[in-house]
């Protein structure tokens, strides 16, 4: 049962590349934190785009004779979060078609907020869905549009749709990437030799040695042609950014840069707010791993107490386990986390983390660590309440499992058994901000103020 | 490098049954023979139509838990031999689709003439196309069709194309088996308990312990509503029937009953006059096993030559090997194959085998045999010359390919290095025919004479 | 549950080839029939030798990098019919182990009647076992001599067991084929170039190319050292020559040649005999596929009662299904066998298989038969009457489950449902040899007349 | 190319336990950083002793079915780190073995000093071998012994060997722990309800929810018989107590208890002292995560330098990944580790690491660092120069490999390219033990030191 919100894709191209698509495999294995339960890989072998996807972390899906066989200079990929019900192969990504206007693959992270309005419509006119993905409902908007040239196509499907997506579309003989006029997610521009590369974070461009260009723009299109040539246009109507402050918070990898901040700086700045907001009196700081690390590190500086690694992550997190007939206490969470018992004996402990969602992880933690001897258990969050479900591209639980949507935070404290429990404030996730301006920011999750209304029916992801 | 005419495909779908897809895995398990590629089974899990599919043998392509899921009372099925570099996942069947009719799922046995045509116009107007296979016209012209009425779209739409198709179609409600006006391809219809069920071949039904009732005429449409209740009509313009004769000669399991004839009986037959026709001394009939075994029975008893297992097929065929490196004389044909050498030592052999295409595994034989120590060898064919390719649902090579389409039959003779060859011909093989009229079926590759005219730029296969 | 008695093993080797383990990888593919359930290749890699063995076909167990790694120019390789319980990939062979003559591997076909016995001896002087197979009691004796010289040590070794063993050891810088002095197991030897083959049945070197020089001798040791000299000794005890007559009914392959007989040959004479011997009048014969088509074939041509393929057999026999969980009448035998429906309607067939071991099998094929419409089944058989277990190789059902054992051919008869159950007599079996002494071969499964007197407690196999 | 000593065992055991072979899963699961390379489980199926075992990781090599079919109340498991060129299933643990005292099998972790040695002699006397490993000779000395009682042959067995062993026995109906009389390798004890459980470190008992209760003592034999009563002994001639320091500084896991210390505070307070020994001016303290973790938090603290997260470890590190073809800069570190670019841009870092063994390493993240942009790199090591091999369990480069060996800190410095480099003293290492007496410690890898004098011709590995 998830319990943390959860980024839905990570998205990669580039072009022109001798290497393309062993370059997209490794920009995938940089992003594979945004995504583990799909990957999959367009390129072009013998004039005609191929793609291979499966089930399974990025360097489980591909073989050295699929990269191989993938002779073209321009790639582009994908990893994909996939929620429950829906993760059969089909759903995987990038999707491939054949068209009027060839063949078109695209990579999108991202939820579209009127994507079932949009297929009901396209239903009525006789489209096929193969797939629940609203990235399915941008190919069909491609296919349907009467432009003869393709990225007026691209621009005529995208004006149409409403919320979050960042693209990168491959054509026979283009690479073109958007971002949407919000800018929810990030899209990040790179050169690598004569190549120029597309990634959802930076880390995927230190992993190649690409330099980091600039973020696109919220509206952004930019377009590489077969001569390596690019072009950057803002085809679409202005919007409010509302660019994710989420991916700050918990989603992106700490060692990144985006949006104008250096995302690791930014956690430990929360940490420091934190620790102003919420001080309290106790013998260690110790962070709920990894995610909690830099705002535990920011609190211990500013608090002065030490800070100590109580919590250990278990290096093999993420492979399957068989479980035990038998219950066994704090099971879930031990297979994940351990404790370091003789610290937490007789000691008064903060323990920080970046969100609290469902409560029930936390829960188990503070039970684990009072049972290994703490005296005192404060827990520190370094996100504000989450009230609100995200429609724009992460994968979150319903309103009602959302504990802060109907718990005060006593209510919350006392489930979750610590003895105080503080959230950052949104005034002070906003002020930790160093650079970029926090009106840019969506925080809908925090304060149910959606920048396009959310659907009635629940939204449906990508 | 295919030496043979290959049938591309084995329908299956059943309704009501409680292990509906369990009872598909069976089917597909008897018609495997139709299709060694591929295969898949479209059932219900939780009032959604699911589809499982994958490369490779039924044996390997479903798992227990995977049957188990599928707890719907109906589904379908699909064996699929794929040709070369189109042999991806996603040109797997069934193909299942979401529209304005809702899910559809089709298993599509045939080929269409006018796909390309149609695919073309449907482009034109925004289609988009994700697979390279035929199949997915017929579910687009279904699509767009404004019947409210699902058979009515069906019936519009596959009013619509020209061909060879023998369709089972699995919607949330119903099941509808199809047959086209031409009837090229088979389409059986049985009955288990209170299940309809629908299969290419009667081995399947066979297996199952369900009772054949009879073929779906050409041009038929089979309805099982979700009571069970069977409507039939016959709702598209009538055309000249044309069964493929070739399913009788090679393609069809011999232990089966089609188009009105038991097709063991049919392949003795056909030894039977090619023994009257090109009758040669010789001190044995060894078939070309299995295929041969028939005609070569029908032979033998017919010229009262002892009949010999002189060839025997290695039962582990199909399964994979490693080729050495250096060349091992006739290594091809015998890992499939092997003499009984002594036999053949100083003999006059008449060799039975159905067809002749490309006569590269003839020729192979036949040097096989020969330094087995035979003295003559006698190539008797159980079919006529193939001339022509096949547009209708058999993968072919190309005319050029066909060595009877540019060389006469001494030329071949001498290409294959037997001292006679001789084909039954044309009319033998209609004589042999028993109980069903010559005219019905179509023989095209043997004659040129096509129902339908073939497309210029070649068709594409299902 | 085994119905059949089953061939325990298949062994090959060769030295010095360029390709040995490639060569070795393809005659274990032409053996395959020998064993199902394991294989193994021995080959050097590094100057020392290693070995790749795994469950499954050889097909699946070794990729072309595992053999491409075994660069030696001499290998053995074995298949393994593995009996229930003990499986596991220990008791796989070639077994390869480090001792004071060095590596040395070796890969046994047949049973050791007193291996018990000296397994116990070993153990009580300190001996580990690692596997449950008789082979590792003659690595162990191997080990514990004191010969300076390698093949004394083997000899020393084998003149300590009784029983059956046709072996290839592999050592650092020799090939030693060994056939135990009765010759219960076949052991055939070749040439291919510079090479010595050795391999249970010839087709293996129908396969290679190599040329087919003689049987190894009942008690002859045949050793091919590094600079490829062949040396041939007769080291053993004389005892009086015991071939497996079984080997010529049922194991072998019919297209090779094995003790001075054509097996193919052999098999339609036993057809021969059996329909002079017990025939009846009939409106055909029907072989039970694959095993019983030769001697249908001689009982057809003697009886002049017309010859039927009327049950067809699977081509994907042997590869894993999923049951049904409803019961299907006879599904055990269709999924296996199909009747030719029409041919059996109201007629009178004889049916001709090779054994009746359990009468299991015979019992459902004969209830199949009737079901598809036979008026009148009668049963032949072209061996005696099973009525003991073997201990020199062969896997069978324990005696009480042998039904001949403790009942008259009638009560088999009713048990199976025949109108008739005719075996052929055990003089019968033996003149219709038409090159080999009677008196050469073993018949204990069928007299119970024992060479070796057989352990109280029950053979252990290899 | 190993750049660290590798721990090469775990083990673990447990009896009487309803879930023993689950519960064993879950102790292997928790001391998998112990050997990544194979793992294995022994216990009782039908009242035989089985082994699972296989190359790969715990979760990859067992499956539920497996472990469902070892219902024994007792299992003892192994990990492995598998060295170069002996990493065939066959050297995987437990081995199990039958012989005059029935099966016993052994989890073994450690090296014998005299392997090779006894090894020879017990292929004089005809012992065969079947692997590589240490564990086989234990267990031939056992199966050679003639003491009726199966707990004197081990203490027979093992007196007469040299070297580290830290292994638990599994009989029919006992379990037994032994741990060498140096006490070279950990040994833990615990229970959980009625079983006694046994595992290398105390992280497997936090898993399970076992009680620890303490260390085995060097040279004591702890045994569990079927009713679980436990005796223990010390069978052996006492020795100098020679317990791993190298356990402490890198091998174990942070969060456990070993030797009488607390890991993770050891390693801290290794931190501190370093910050004593060797201070310098800087802008942050960077761990080299995860192991250089604590004793960077250590140094932080001492130094009052702020602590900084700069390098963040991939967490798909052990995932296979397939290389580009052109070369990336810092490629191998980087898939590894990333640095976070803005922090060290112009600033001067201290680099805290667990230790220096080959300092390819080293040099490639000092590279990647000041590519990121830092001043100065000063780099400080935990643990003293490792000057020598390990022949007591460890796997470690040869002498020559080892670049102290043969170079000053000076040179080594030049090589890895860093500002500053210095190591922790022995005398540090030593002083900062809080509990354990720095006597009863083994550091001859440190100091060349070895309490048994190591083969001439070289260990080799368990
Ligand atoms: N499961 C685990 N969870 C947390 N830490 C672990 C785990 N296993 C091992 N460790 C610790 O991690 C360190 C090894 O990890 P790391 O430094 O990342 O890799 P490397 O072996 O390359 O140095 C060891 O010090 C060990 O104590
Ligand atoms: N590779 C092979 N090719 C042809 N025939 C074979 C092959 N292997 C074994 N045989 C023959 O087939 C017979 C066994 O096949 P079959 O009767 O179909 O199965 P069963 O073992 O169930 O009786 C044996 O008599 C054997 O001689
Ligand atoms: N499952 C089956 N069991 C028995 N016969 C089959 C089966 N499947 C196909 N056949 C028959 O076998 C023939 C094909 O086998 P064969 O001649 O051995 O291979 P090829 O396709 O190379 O000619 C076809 O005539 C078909 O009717
Ligand atoms: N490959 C990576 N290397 C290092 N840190 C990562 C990596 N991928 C994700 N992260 C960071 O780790 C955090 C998630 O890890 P963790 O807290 O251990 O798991 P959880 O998702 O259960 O909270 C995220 O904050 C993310 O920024
Ligand atoms: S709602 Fe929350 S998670 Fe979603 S885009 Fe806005 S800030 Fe990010
Ligand atoms: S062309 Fe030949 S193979 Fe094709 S349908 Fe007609 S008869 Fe059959
Ligand atoms: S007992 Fe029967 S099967 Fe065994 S060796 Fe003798 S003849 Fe062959
Ligand atoms: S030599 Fe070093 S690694 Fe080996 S046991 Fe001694 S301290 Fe440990
Ligand atoms: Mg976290
Ligand atoms: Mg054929
Ligand atoms: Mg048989
Ligand atoms: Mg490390």
């Amino acid at each position: 049962m998830l319990d943390k919100f959860k980024d839905e894709c990570g998205v990669f191209g580039i072009k022109p590349h001798p290497e393309a698509a062993n370059m997209t495999y490794l920009g995938l294995y940089a992003l594979q934190h945004r995504g583990q339960e799909a990957a999959g890989i367009v390129s072009s072998k013998e004039n005609k785009l191929a793609c291979v996807k499966a089930r399974g972390l990025v360097s489980d899906v591909f073989t050295r004779e699929q990269l191989d066989r993938m002779v073209g200079d321009a790639a582009i990929g994908h990893v994909r979060y996939s929620t429950a019900g829906s993760n059969s192969v089909e759903n995987a990504q990038p999707i491939l078609i054949n068209c009027q206007h060839g063949q078109i693959a695209v990579a999108h992270n991202g939820n579209l907020v009127n994507a079932m309005q949009k297929r009901r419509e396209l239903e009525k006119i006789g489209s096929i869905f193969n797939t629940d993905s609203d990235s399915e409902v941008i190919l069909h908007l491609i296919a349907k549009s009467r432009k003869s040239n393709l990225e007026e196509a691209i621009v005529e499907a995208l004006s149409q749709v409403e919320g979050a997506f960042s693209c990168v579309f491959q054509t026979a003989d283009k690479l073109i990437a958007v971002r949407d006029p919000h800018g929810f997610r990030p899209l990040m521009m790179g050169t690598l030799d004569e190549a120029t590369v597309f990634a959802s974070e930076t880390c995927a461009f230190d992993l190649l040695d690409a330099t980091f260009v600039r973020e696109l723009e919220p509206g952004e299109m930019f377009v590489v042609n077969n001569l390596g040539m690019r072009t950057s246009s803002k085809p679409f109507e202005a919007r409010p950014m509302r660019q994710c402050i989420f991916e700050h918070i918990y989603f992106a990898r700490p060692d990144g840069f985006m949006f104008g901040e250096y995302t690791q700086q930014y956690r430990e700045d929360l940490g420091v707010m934190l620790a102003r907001e919420s001080g309290v009196d106790a013998d260690f700081v110790v962070p709920v791993p990894d995610s909690g690390v830099s705002a535990a590190v920011g609190y211990a500086r500013e608090s002065e107490i030490p800070f100590a690694f109580g919590l250990i992550r278990n290096h093999y997190v993420g492979r399957t386990f068989i479980e035990p007939k038998q219950s066994i206490r704090h099971f879930g969470v031990k297979i994940k986390l351990n404790p370091v018992r003789h610290l937490f004996e007789g000691k008064r402990v903060i323990l920080v983390d970046d969100s609290l969602v469902r409560g029930t992880t936390s829960r188990k933690i503070v039970k684990m660590v009072r049972h290994a001897g703490a005296k005192e258990v404060h827990m520190r969050i370094s996100a504000p309440p989450t009230t609100h479900p995200c429609y724009y591209g992460i994968d979150t639980p319903t309103r009602r499992e959302l504990i802060a949507s109907s718990h005060s935070t006593d209510e919350i404290r006392r489930y979750i058994g610590a003895d105080t429990l503080e959230y950052i404030s949104i005034d002070g996730m906003l002020q930790s901000l160093r650079n970029s301006d926090p009106e840019h920011y969506c925080k809908a999750c925090f304060t149910g103020d959606y920048v396009i209304p959310f659907p009635a029916e629940g939204g449906i992801e990508v």
